[in-house]
Order: structure tokens, then C-alpha cells, then sequence
């Protein structure tokens, strides 16, 4: 059997890293991914070959894999945060069904709602949701109606895609949305960059929110109806007694 | 200013920690978490003193870190999974309060979520909720609402804390929900002990899923309705077109 190793290698910085992603990717021949994680991992290993495909070259991207795999080398294809979290995994096993002499090995890894929660406080201590604001593959109306019922069910929402060129008003849509179920002054917050440099957060309300602009590298937390600000940080009660 | 570190600690293997995480470890004076997780990390940092609580003596266990903490020493106080999922980052803001001299920094980890979901395959590649079965903290009728908003809205759900010795029947309690909106035919998975000695995993559909008996070391996957079992891995598709 070939062998591709389908890596997350977390927000970015090395040591955001496991253990086993590092394995992985120094027993790889080769490690393919999108041109800007495939930078971030780059210097770490000196003495790999990198392959590269750009933006929306997903499906290019899986058949190259499969393709350097069929040669008999051992790949890795990276993905930033987890590659099961909007990530990479889907679509390998949705193109592997063509390569079955191909084996895929899963590695998880810290995903952008994880790694910007832990930047905020502790926005996700009680039960959440993720969902994308990208309506490239998703139509609006089915990402509209999981706002809502997201906001009317009080989960934590964790927004990835929040915005790019072309939706530049859309976290602005999904806060009028959440606005129906959920308080003005539910606590909220944002972190860009997570875990490279750059990074920035910022705690504020919903209403603030609303009319915040942010950038594509911006994960959204949106809190339930207990979340608090303690000292600036962005905090879910699981619910325990304490005096 | 004194220093607690709150660390996730990944699904259980050594391997599954970041570096981050080890280096928290590295640096930390005393050791502090619940017995079990405790002893999962222990072998790996022999010289560290290491003090433990029993569960359900989470605030007890928090002060803990703080009153070590307060001698000047560094502390970790460990998790399994991630710090920040239902885990103990909340609580130690909260009771963080009382210790306005303590620093908190919290380091993220492998969740079972996503530690599981590589197991599977992929089934959280589209927007997905998290709920915790468990009514310990949060009434029943909180946990109904979420379950049922979660299905009409076609989300994949991801459940922690599907059963326990007092709550034996919770997990079919939570299908019977599901089915109201979710196809039988869903595709599911189960995975048990994950990262673990004894890691095991099933993929099934929903209709079966509801008369499966699950402990409480098991993580439940439910579909959305485009969920795909792809050669008994559970699949959940991004929606990128491809021949």
C-alpha cells in the first residue's frame, strides 16, 4: 500500500505542531499543500521537496498527492489547523476512491476554533457551533438558517470565513441574524493571525460587532447567553458552583 | 506576576501533545489534574511533582493551582483533549477572580472532536455543533433544544458525554431527537478511547446508532445529510466538484 499522510499543522507556529504531525512529515519524500502553509512549515524541514498548488486548486491539489503516492514515495498533504475542519481530509477520501491501492493516515490537529479560544480565554466551554461563512461551495440560505438556529438554540457560534473581498458585509449579516435570538450586549470576540505574528484579539459585544470589519485571517467567537468578559477575557461557564 | 499554565493534553498519547503543550510541562514546577489524565502524562516527566483531585472536585482542584501557584511556584494544571472544550479553562478564570496576581495562559490541544473524527475519517469537514449529553450541569430540556436545533438545520453533530452509569439511556434519548429531522440512513460513527490503548471505532447509520450501547470514554459522530460512508470511513463532503 502507498501512503499519504493527511496533516494538520495547527495555527501556524512550529511548537502549535504535535508530535505526530512532525513525524509524519519527516518520514515524507514529499509534502504538498497551498502555497502560503507550505511557507510556514518550509524552513523546518530543509531537506524535503515541497509541492505547491494555489487557492482553489483543491481538487488539483488531492490528485497530485496521489499521484507523487502512486510512485511508491511517502507524502504528506498539510492543511493549517485540522485538516478534518473544513479542511483537506474530505476531499482526499472523496478522490481516493479512484487510487485504492492508497492509504490515508488522518492527523489531527489544533483547529482555528480551538487555538483562537485559548487566545480569548475560554469562549467554548459549553456546547458550540462552527460554521463558515463562505458561500463559494455552501448556498447562503442553508449557512442562514444554521445562524439562526444556532442563536435560537444559545450554542457559542465560532464563525470561520467571516469575510473575504467579495463578502465584505457578510459578518454584518449573520450579527443582524444572531441579533433576533441573541442579546446586544452577548459577549464576542476576534482573533486574527492565531499563532503567528500579527496575532490580535479583541473582546466586545454583539452589537459592537455588528458593525466590526474583518479581515479573512479572523476567527469569530459569538458567546451564549451566560458568557462573560472577566478582565478582558471572553469566558463560558460550564456551570460549576464556586462561592 | 505568578504563572498557571492550563494545558490540553491531546486525546492521551504522548505523541498527540504539541510542543507547546510539552514545553508548559517542561517549565512547570508542579503538575496538577485529575487522577486519570495525570497518569497518562506521568512517565513522561519523572522528576515533576504531580498532584491530583478526583473528579467532580473541580474547584477544589483549581484552588489547588492557585495556592501553588501563589508560593511562587509554575504550574500546569492539565486536561484531557483541549483546556478550552468543556474543559477547565472557564473555571480557572472564574475562580481566577479571587487571584488577581496569577497569570493564566491557556495552551490548546487535539480535542476528541477532531482526535476522533481523523480516526473516522472525516466527518466534520462542514459546520458542526458540539453537545455534551451529560445533565450534571445543564438542565436536560437546554440539551433537548440544542439536539433538536442541530438537526433541523442539517448540522453534523459531535456529542461528548453520550452515557454514563446513571445516564445509561441518554444516548437513544438523543437519536429519538435526531430521527425528527435526520434520515435513519444518516451515516454515524463511534469512537472509543481515542489515541488510547483500546481505540476502537465503528462507522454505522443513525437508525442503528440509536440501539447501540456506548461508555462514557466514546465519542458520537452524526452526519449531515450529505454524510458519506466511503469505504467504512464516515465522510462529510465540502461540496468541491470533481469527476
Amino acid at each position: 500500500m502507498n501512503k499519504i499522510y493527511v496533516v494538520g499543522i495547527g495555527p501556524g507556529d512550529y511548537e502549535q505542531m504535535t508530535g505526530r504531525a512532525i513525524k509524519a512529515l519527516k518520514e515524507s519524500d514529499a509534502i504538498i499543500g497551498y502555497t502560503v502553509y507550505v511557507n510556514l512549515v518550509k524552513e523546518y524541514f530543509p531537506e524535503k521537496e515541497f509541492l505547491t498548488t494555489p487557492m482553489k486548486k483543491e481538487v488539483d491539489r488531492c490528485i497530485l498527492a496521489f499521484e507523487e503516492a502512486e510512485k511508491g514515495r511517502t507524502v504528506s498533504m498539510i492543511c493549517s489547523g485540522d485538516a478534518g475542519v473544513y479542511g483537506m481530509a474530505g476531499l482526499m477520501y472523496e478522490i481516493g476512491e479512484k487510487y485504492p491501492q492508497t492509504e490515508l493516515e488522518i492527523i489531527p490537529g489544533v483547529t482555528a476554533a480551538t487555538g483562537g479560544a485559548a487566545v480569548l480565554g475560554a469562549p467554548l466551554i459549553h456546547d458550540f457551533c462552527l460554521i463558515s461563512l463562505s458561500d463559494l461551495l455552501t448556498p447562503w440560505e442553508k449557512i442562514e438558517k444554521r445562524i439562526l438556529a444556532a442563536a435560537q438554540a444559545d450554542f457559542v457560534v465560532c464563525i470561520y470565513n467571516p469575510s473575504s473581498k467579495k463578502r465584505h458585509d457578510y459578518l454584518k449579516k449573520a450579527c443582524d441574524l444572531l441579533l433576533k435570538y441573541k442579546d446586544k450586549d452577548t459577549v464576542c470576540g476576534l482573533v486574527s493571525n492565531i499563532g503567528r505574528e500579527g496575532e490580535e484579539s479583541r473582546v466586545m459585544t454583539l452589537g459592537e460587532l455588528k458593525d466590526t470589519q474583518v479581515d479573512m485571517f479572523t476567527t469569530v467567537f459569538v458567546g451564549n447567553s451566560q458568557t462573560k468578559n472577566i478582565g478582558g477575557k471572553m469566558v463560558t461557564p460550564r456551570g460549576y458552583q464556586y462561592e
